[in-house]
C-alpha cells in the first residue's frame, strides 16, 4: 500500500480542494466522504470510491470491513495521523476519508420522474445543515425524491452530507435550474405542487390531499416569492399556535415530508 | 447609568458564573439571556429582568425599546465592546445582555397539570440543541407544556433558550425527578401515556389516539429503557422507509408534537 507522509502529496490536495470548493466537485464529478460509516454507506450504495485514505487507527477501526472497501477502491493510500487531522472536517477524526466518483444530483429531468410517494422542492435554502436534515427526513419518510433550485447547498457538500447521514447518497436529488419552470411542467404532468408559504388563501395542511404532491419550501429568511406560489396549485401552512415563534426551515419541510408520507400511505382523512 | 469598563467587575463575574454553570443558576435562581430578540421576548412574557447590561451600540439597536426594557430592570449598566466581545456566546454580540430572575423550571407538580392539549416528556436527552429545538416546536404546535427529567440539559442554559428561540421563556416546563414515578400519577389521572420507541407490540403512531396525550421521547444514543417503557400505555413509533437512516431525536420528538397537536384538533382518522 503506498503511504503518503506530506500534505504537498497531490492526492491530498485533490481531496482537500473536493471537500472546500463546490466549482472543483462540479467540474471533476468527484467528491469526498469523512468517516467509516459515510465511505461504508456510500460503498454499500454502489457509489464508486476513487481513492480511500485510511490512518493505521482507521484501518484497525474498519476491522473486516476494510478489504471490502479497499477491493472496491481504485487505489488504497495509507496516511499518518497529522496528515488525517489537517484534512478532517470533524473533532475527532476516525482517519477514513474517501475521493468518489460521480454526482449526486441528476441534473433537471427531461420529463418529471415519477414521484408517486411525493416530493419536496427546496428553493434557495441556505443552510447546509437544514438541507442535510431535511434529505434525511425526505428518505426517512420514503418520499420519492428531492428537487432542488440549482442555489442550494451542493448536497455533494461535506456538512450536507454529514448532517444527512448519508441519504443525500441514496435518494434520487434533482436540480432544478429554474424552479417556476419546474413547477409548471409538474403541474402539466398532473402532478399537484403545494407552496409552504403564508398568504390569504393559504390552506392548513390537513385541508389539502398530498397524496403524490410535491411541496415547495421556500429560503429561510425570505420564503417563497409571491410570483414562485402563484405559480403552484395553492399556498398550504403548518397551523402553528398564535404568538409562538415560527418553526425552523428543517422542522416545517419535515413535517411535510411526514405529512407527504401519510398521504402515500392513505392516512389522511378527508 | 453606571459604566463598567473591566471584566473583573462582580456583576460581569456574575453574569459569566451564570451563564456557564448550572449550579449558579439552580442556587441563584438566575439566569442570562444574550440578544435584543431574546432579552426583549422576555421581557414581554413577564420575565424579571434584574440587570440590564447594554454597549452605546446595543442602546442604539435597541432604540425605543431601550426605554422600556430599562424602566423595567432592576438596573441597567453601560459595558464597553470588549466587555461584550468576552462574555458573549454568540460570534457577532448585539451588545445586549440581561441577568434574569426566577426558574424556568415549576419544578414536578403536585397533582398532574391540565395537559388537554397534549405534552413531550423528554427523557435523558444529552443535547441542549435538541432541547431547545423541541420546545420550540411543542409551543408553535400549541401543546399544554414539557416535562422533561431532571438529568436533561438546563432549560435556562443559554444553548437551551437560544435554539428554542425564547420559547423554553413561555412554554410551561415541568420537572420529574423521576420519570417512571410521573407516567404512573399521569395515568391514575387518566392521561394516557405513550413511549416513542421500537419494539415487538409497538404501535404506529396512526393507530393509536393521541388526544390529550403525553408522548415520551428517550435520549439520543439509547432511547427509553424497557422498564420505562413498561410503565407507558403503549409503544409508538413513526414507521420510516426500511433501510434509512433513523430520524433525529429532535426531528422525531417535533413530529410527535405535530400530531398531538392534530389530535387536539380532533383531525386524526381513527
Amino acid at each position: 500500500m503506498r503511504q503518503i507522509t506530506s500534505k504537498d502529496n497531490p492526492n491530498i490536495k485533490e481531496y482537500v480542494r473536493l471537500c472546500g470548493s463546490r466549482k472543483s466537485r462540479t467540474e471533476s464529478g468527484c467528491f469526498v466522504l469523512e468517516g467509516m460509516r459515510l465511505v461504508c454507506d456510500a460503498h454499500q450504495s454502489g457509489v464508486r470510491i476513487g481513492l480511500l485514505l485510511v490512518t493505521e487507527e482507521g484501518m484497525a477501526r474498519l476491522g473486516e470491513r476494510f478489504a471490502a472497501l479497499s477491493d472496491a477502491a481504485g487505489e488504497t493510500v495509507l496516511i499518518d495521523r497529522r496528515i488525517a487531522g489537517q484534512i478532517a472536517q470533524t473533532k475527532t477524526p476516525q482517519g477514513v476519508f474517501a475521493v468518489c466518483e460521480g454526482a449526486l444530483w441528476r441534473g433537471e429531468p427531461s420529463s418529471p420522474p415519477a414521484l408517486g410517494r411525493g416530493a419536496l422542492l427546496l428553493c434557495s435554502l441556505q443552510d447546509p445543515g437544514n438541507v442535510g436534515t431535511i434529505i434525511r427526513s425526505a428518505e426517512a419518510f420514503g418520499l420519492s425524491a428531492v428537487l432542488m433550485s440549482a442555489d442550494c447547498p451542493d448536497p455533494a457538500s461535506p456538512k450536507v452530507l454529514r448532517a444527512s447521514m448519508g441519504a443525500a447518497l441514496r435518494l434520487p436529488l434533482y436540480r432544478c435550474p429554474d424552479p417556476a419552470e419546474t413547477v409548471g411542467r409538474l403541474r402539466e404532468a398532473g402532478i399537484p405542487v403545494f407552496a409552504a408559504a403564508l398568504g390569504e388563501r393559504s390552506a392548513p395542511v390537513g385541508e389539502v390531499s398530498l397524496r403524490g404532491a410535491v411541496v415547495a419550501v421556500g429560503n429561510e429568511g425570505a420564503g417563497l416569492s409571491e410570483e414562485f406560489c402563484a405559480r403552484c396549485d395553492r399556498r398550504v401552512i403548518l397551523p402553528i399556535a398564535p404568538g409562538s415563534e415560527s418553526l425552523n426551515a428543517a422542522m416545517a419541510a419535515s413535517i411535510f415530508a411526514w405529512e407527504l408520507s401519510r398521504a402515500a400511505r392513505g392516512e389522511e382523512n378527508r
